[in-house]
């Protein structure tokens, strides 16, 4: 199980370099909960696949996976996102925390990251 | 309140190094649960100084704060902790996700780490 997480966390981050979305969004269960940034209203069903479709019109998107964790069904990992949008370049880095189901479907996914510390350089 | 639980978080860590376990147990409120880790039976009270008083009789303790995301009263850290014991040297590398009350005390703590994966390494 914790191989399957793994790989399914390798693919979710490299998924977020090339998309498309609704590749992202299969990795979650039907029923899955995802909050991002954390403390921010929970997403279901359709509103997570619109979340990763906001990658979809960023250019030059290159996400890098720096360490997991993986015990049973949990997982906690920290990722960065750099993209390019209206000239500037854009680096989101977050811990993202997963819970997975028996088929290693995530189920919840809570995003630890301040959208206050976006960085924005010009390219 | 993200810089106060911010240096909370840089003192939880300083705290591994340098002890005592009643100094770690003091930043939780007296109702705080923990889970160290994450799926195994969650801690209160005594219970949670225990946790850190077995740190204590470990030699040569070094942690390092890699990095750490703060949203409100939400916050997720990558650390290393590096101890001596029984003539090997012991490393645990872990994802802490924490959550504070008002007054920026940990109200839960979760740890991402796998006992498996603790590190053994003759000195």
């Amino acid at each position: 199980m914790a191989q399957a997480i793994r790989e399914t966390i390798e693919q979710y981050v490299e998924l977020m370099t090339t998309g498309p979305a609704p590749k992202l969004a299969a990795l979650y269960a039907p029923d899955a909960v995802v909050e991002d940034p954390i403390g921010s209203e929970p997403r279901r069903g359709a509103a997570i696949e619109e979340l990763y479709a906001a990658l979809d019109v960023m250019e030059q998107r290159k996400a890098e996976l720096h360490t997991a964790r993986v015990n049973g069904t949990h997982a906690a990992f920290w990722f960065t996102l750099v993209t390019e949008v209206n000239g500037h370049r854009m680096t989101l880095s977050a811990i993202d925390v997963m819970e997975f189901d028996d088929e290693g479907r995530i189920v919840s996914m809570r995003a630890y990251w301040d959208p206050a510390e976006l960085q924005f350089e010009p390219i």
